[in-house]
C-alpha cells in the first residue's frame, strides 16, 4: 500500500472545516454520484421489509419488545411512537435485488431478507454495548437507555427471530439460507472479537493485513451473505451463489472504507455521530490503521497521538495527520479497487448489465453515500 | 402458598450444618432416591451428543473456539486440554429419550440434542456475565477469564451452531424443531430480563407469580423445548408434541425449586458454589420468595437482612429465616405438585409405564440430585 501513500496533498480535501452535506468525494467514479436508482431500490426493499420485520417484532414478549421497537427507531424510550430511522435497508435491498438478478422472485426471498436485517440489528445491540458506544442512528444507544442485559438479551432475540423466520419459510432454499445465515453470525462475532481485542492494543502493534481481515469479518460478511441469500432464493447454482457472496464482500468492504473515511471527514450533522468520534476514541479504522503503517512522519505523529488517551484540542491535528499520511486517499483508492473485483464477482454470476444494474447501483450506492 | 408456610419445623431440617453428600431429602417420593437408571440414560446421552458438539465447536475460528471450549471445561484458560465437566447432560438426554418414548429413534435425533445443548451454554455465557456470576461448574466463568466481550460473543456463537446444526439436519422435523427452539431463546431471554430487573427491586416488591412466571420462563422453557423436539424427531402429532413440552416444563419447575433448596441448604463441595452464595447476593430464589411473602416473622426477619448488602455472619441468620418461614419446605412440596403435574402430562403422550420409564427416571433425577 506504500504507493498509495503521500505526505504531499496535490488536492488537499477540505477535512473537518468541509462544508455540510458534500460529505467525500465520489470513488472510483467519475462525474457526481447519482443515487437515485438505489434510493428506488432501497426504499422499495424498505416497504417491503418493513412488515415482516414489524410482525417479526410484534411476536416479542413486552420486555424484549420494547427494546427492539426503539432500537428501531419505531417507539422513544417512554414507549410512545417515533417516526423511525432504521437504517438505510440495505442488507434487505441486496437479498431482494439478488434474488431478481439470478432470475428469482423479490416476493419469495422478503422473509430472508427481514432476516439478514434482523441478524444486522442483533449485531448492532451488541456490539454498541461492547464499544460503549453511545449514539446510533442519531440516538443513544439502546444500552445507554435499557441497560446492558436488556440491549445484550433483545440482541439475542433478535437473532432468534432471523432463525425463526426462515425455519417457517417454506421456501425450499430457506434451510440453506439458515445454515448460510449462522455460518454468517459466527464470522460477524468473530471480526467483533477481533475488533474489540484491537483496541486494547497499541497504535504500533497493528497490521493492515488484521484490520482488512477484520473489516471483512465485520462488514463484508454480512453484506455477502444478503446477496448469497438472494441467488439461494433464486434457485441459483453454488457458483453464482458464490459469486454473489464475493460481490457482496468486496461491495462490503468498498463500502467498509468509505464508512471509515466519512467517519472522520463527514458532516456529523449526516453521520449521527460527533465529528471525530472514532478518533477520540483511538479507534483503529482503516485509514487509521494505513496511516499508522505508512513509515510517514505524518504516521509517527498520529502514533505518538494515539499513545495516550484523547485531550482536548487533538482532533484536528490527528485528522491532519490520518490526512497527512495518506490514510484518506489510500482508503479512497482501496475502496474503488474493492468496487471493480466486486463488479468483476457480480459480472460472472449476471453477465447481463440489466439483469445486474439493481446491485450495481446498491454498490456504488454504499461508496458514494455521503450520510 | 400459606397452607405451606410453617413457623414450626416439625422435622426441623439440618440447614447448613447438613453432612456433605446428603442433600435435600427426596421430594414426593417414598424410600431413598436411586438414580441408577436415570445415570446410564444421562452417560449415554453424552456418549451421543458429545461428538456432535465437539464437531460443532470445532467448527468455530479460534478466538470464538478457546472460549467455548473453556466453558464447557474441555480445556484450560491457557488452552491446555482439561478432564472436562461440560454440565450433566439433562438437555440431550431429554431430547433423546423423548424421541424414544414416542417410538422414535434416538440417532435421528442427535443434532436436535445438541442445538438444545448449545442453546442452554449459549444462556449461559450470557447470564453469567449479567448476573456477575463468577463461579459456573466448579470453575471461574468465562467472562472473568476472556471478558464480557469475549463471553457474550462466544454465546452469540453457540446459539448461531446450534440454529446451524437443525439447519443442516435433513430430517423432517428439524424445521419445525429449528422454529420451536427459537421461540424458546425468546422465551428464555425474557425470562433472565426478568430475572435481572427483579434483583434491582426491594424484597417486598416481588411476588411469587412473578418469581414463578420467571422460573418457568428460565428453566421450564427449555426443558419442555428439549423433550417437545425428541417428540418432534419421533413424528408425534401437535398434541403430543405439547403433552411433553408440557411434562418437560414441569419438571423444569420441579428442577428449579430444588435447585434453589441446594443453593441455600446444598453441600458446596457438590454445588460447585460457595456456600449461600445466592443469598449473600441477595437473589430472589423461589424459597426466598416464598419465604418473604408469607406473612410471618421471619419472613419479616428476612425482609430486614435482604434490604441490606450481606455482612459477615449474616448468612446463618439468612438461612434460618428462609427455613423458619417455611420456604424450605413450600419449596419442598411445589416441587413434589410440580413433579406430579408433569408425570400427568406424560401420561397423556406416553401411556405405556414401559415406554414413559425413561423420562420418569430423568424426571426423578432433577428432582432428588444432591449435587
Amino acid at each position: 500500500m506504500g504507493e498509495f501513500m503521500t505526505e504531499t496533498q496535490q488536492n488537499p480535501s477540505p477535512a473537518v472545516e468541509e462544508p455540510p452535506h458534500q460529505g467525500p468525494a465520489p470513488v472510483g467514479q467519475e462525474g457526481p454520484p447519482d443515487g437515485q436508482e438505489a434510493a428506488v431500490i432501497l426504499e422499495e426493499a424498505r416497504i417491503s421489509v418493513d412488515p415482516e420485520l414489524r410482525r417479526a417484532v410484534a411476536s416479542l414478549p413486552d420486555s424484549m419488545r420494547r427494546v427492539v421497537r426503539y432500537h428501531f427507531g419505531w417507539e422513544h424510550a417512554d414507549g410512545t411512537p417515533a417516526a423511525g430511522n432504521a437504517g438505510k435497508a440495505i442488507r434487505p435491498a441486496l437479498v431482494l435485488t439478488a434474488a431478481e438478478a439470478l432470475g428469482g422472485q423479490r416476493t419469495t426471498a422478503v422473509r430472508a431478507a427481514a432476516a439478514v436485517e434482523l441478524v444486522h440489528n442483533f449485531t448492532l445491540l451488541h456490539d454498541d454495548v461492547m464499544d460503549r458506544d453511545t449514539t446510533r442512528r442519531h440516538r443513544p444507544t439502546a444500552w445507554t437507555v435499557f441497560g446492558d442485559a436488556d440491549a445484550v438479551l433483545a440482541g439475542d432475540s433478535l437473532q432468534a427471530l432471523a432463525h425463526r423466520l426462515l425455519a417457517d419459510d417454506p421456501h425450499p432454499a430457506s434451510s440453506a439460507a439458515a445454515a448460510r445465515l449462522a455460518d454468517c453470525v459466527v464470522e460477524l462475532c468473530a471480526g467483533q472479537h477481533t475488533d474489540t481485542e484491537m483496541e486494547r492494543r497499541g497504535p504500533d502493534d497493528i497490521t493492515l493485513d488484521e484490520v482488512l481481515a477484520m473489516a471483512e469479518a465485520k462488514t463484508g460478511a454480512l453484506l455477502g451473505c444478503a446477496c448469497a441469500l438472494g441467488a439461494l432464493y433464486a434457485g441459483a447454482d453454488i457458483t453464482d451463489v458464490e459469486a454473489l457472496d464475493a460481490f457482496g464482500r468486496e461491495a462490503g468492504l468498498a463500502f467498509q472504507f468509505i464508512d471509515d473515511v466519512i467517519g472522520i471527514w463527514g458532516d456529523p450533522r449526516c453521520t449521527g455521530k460527533p465529528a471525530g468520534a472514532d478518533l477520540m476514541a483511538r479507534k483503529k479504522s482503516l485509514p487509521v490503521v494505513a496511516a499508522l503503517a505508512s513509515g510517514t512522519p505524518a504516521g509517527a505523529e498520529l502514533a505518538e497521538l494515539y499513545r495516550v488517551p484523547y485531550r482536548d484540542g487533538d482532533l484536528e491535528r490527528t485528522v491532519l495527520a490520518v490526512e497527512r499520511a495518506g490514510g484518506r486517499d489510500w482508503a479512497q483508492l482501496q475502496a474503488a479497487d474493492r468496487m471493480a473485483r466486486a463488479l468483476d464477482h457480480l459480472c460472472r454470476a449476471v453477465p447481463d448489465p440489466e439483469a445486474a444494474g439493481g446491485l450495481l447501483s446498491l454498490a456504488e450506492f454504499v461508496t458514494r453515500r455521503s450520510t
